[in-house]
């Protein structure tokens, strides 16, 4: 990503909600990255405690969070913040004590956040107001686009995103000195090609995970974040075992995989890659501490016995790795992580 | 719950795994409450470091857990463990070094773990491999049937339960010393007779959720937990607002409402409940931090406004609790309670 990103001349920030790990957050360094993207006013806190000074918050901001944004904006040398109303614009104009810049969030058809890119009218008056604003500075345009996570595949992703770069560019002619960042994972990993994008922000990617692979954006040997999980009970007569690994350890995310709904897939690590699938053996179900795993791989239920360990993949790897206060390294180091407030 | 269980000579023995908090612990003693009930080694060593002193882990022990359930057992008065095989009795046998009561699980037809009423002789085996333990000693049968959650009304929750009951109290004329544990919600809350049942442990009633409601457990006033969401964005176009409230906020945990896939819906607390409904503003879909709240309670379109606060109840509160550190109650006071290591 570092190398393909410098090639281009995009700037890479990182999206850090994936791994929201002090530790983790620094090896970015070493690939030049100065400036990073978080989801919320409290993860924003928790890496400018940990030393990052570039920050963007790509949640939309709201009369509420106004102070933190105010605390904020005082210790960094650059906050960034996504503004999508007139109404949190013209509350920010009155209380910002700090300069602040803001993106508008551009909604090209995944129909979650931000304002459509032929709403001129909107956008110009969301800029008018910031206009009036002694610390409020537009920056330009910010946009996820959760369609690519629709689709299988390098080709069915690049035909989601070309009509959103070309609805990006026509903005850029409009609005000459707006700068537009676009981050998710399957575009960043599968594209070779951002016309007109000045940065990226794809943060799962550094882990990755089965919704990934699934996907296309990665193979399985990628995947580098699993859970450790104790094996209860083994279930000859239902060709399953009961995984001490449950809501509470994974996250209910669940995808399609060769038409069975899964929680999480089983692999085999070897000294190489955790990647060794062990396709037949998943997660059906998941209760809170409970999860029931089918071993439709032959060989397997003959093998396992209770106190055995699987590893384990998850669906989702930001909501499982959100679930965790820390880290294991397969050398057995401890890595910290923010932990929920 | 107190006084039903104490008429019927019943021990009410709660599960913690919903609250996972000390003070709220603390609560039960008011009850006559002296023995808790948790769903993992590291609850157990939580509540035992906050003044319990007998508890019961009801999730399979493996090999695994041996070392922890010896540092337990030393501390406490009163551990019980659920045994289900004869390779974790015949493990437990060799490397306990305290006293340690356990019961066997019983899968009365809920297919999770346990072993059938029926299988005598596997009963009989993990049995006689105790008796030859100085310290595994055996206790009865517990058994949690989830079906429970999968209907509605008092009248198939009894349904239900009366051939469990059966199976059990079958169980007790072979194994007479045994005692007999259930738990759950469903039949705990609806249910008035608990045949030849001697101790219950539901846990999800301290607060209750809309999973509850929809199975009859209780109403809506009844619910005790609730995520207070900030609005980020209004989208009357769409009939909808997102909050920031999302599956790090919620889990993604989902139930059928009227024909809506649903993860939450909204209610308007007043002085005497947190409980009114508002019926057709329900959490379509969530992300990481995003919620999309669809607005089909006539006239919120109309009257939300960014930075509004939506107060919104969740599907399964022992999902949504495990993701936070602490509880701030109406009045303001903040009550701990464990996270996750």
């Amino acid at each position: 990503m570092a190398e393909k990103l410098e090639n281009l001349q995009i700037t890479w920030r990182p999206h850090f909600k994936t791994h929201q790990s002090a530790e983790i957050g620094h090896w970015y360094r070493d690939y030049g990255v100065k400036a990073i993207t978080v989801s919320s006013p409290d993860m924003a806190s928790y890496f400018a405690k940990n030393g990052w000074v570039n920050i963007t918050i790509a949640f939309p901001a709201t009369p509420l969070t106004t102070p933190r944004i105010n605390s904020l904006a005082q210790k960094l040398n650059s906050l960034r913040i996504i503004v999508n109303n007139p109404v949190t614009a013209q509350y920010l104009t009155k209380h910002l004590s700090n300069p602040v810049e803001f993106y508008i969030e551009i909604d090209a058809g995944f129909g979650r956040t931000g304002l459509k890119a032929e709403y001129l009218d909107k956008l110009n008056e969301i800029i008018s107001i910031s206009k009036k604003s002694r610390y409020l500075q537009f920056y330009g345009f910010y946009l996820h686009d959760g369609r690519t996570y629709q689709v299988q595949g390098r080709e069915n992703v690049r035909n989601v995103m070309i009509p959103v770069y070309e609805k990006l560019n026509k903005l850029s002619d409009e609005f000459k000195e707006a700068k537009i960042s676009v981050g998710d994972t399957p575009s960043s990993s599968l594209l070779d090609s951002f016309p007109g994008i000045d940065e990226l922000s794809p943060g799962n990617n550094i882990f990755f995970d089965l919704m990934q692979v699934a996907i296309g954006s990665c193979q399985p040997e990628d995947i580098a974040i699993a859970v450790q999980c104790p094996v209860a009970e083994v279930k000859p007569e239902s060709g399953a075992c009961v995984l001490h690994g449950g809501a509470v350890h994974f996250s209910k995310e669940r995808i399609d995989w060769n038409g069975n709904e899964i929680y999480g897939m089983a692999s085999s690590p070897d000294k190489n890659s955790f990647g060794n699938l062990q396709q037949g053996n998943y997660l059906k179900s998941l209760s809170q501490e409970h999860g029931c795993m089918v071993l439709e791989k032959p060989g397997t239920l003959d093998t396992i016995t209770p106190g055995d360990r699987m590893t384990v993949f998850p669906v989702h790897s930001c909501l499982t790795a959100n679930l965790y206060s820390h880290y294991i390294t397969p050398d057995g180091n401890r890595i910290e992580k923010r932990i929920l407030s």
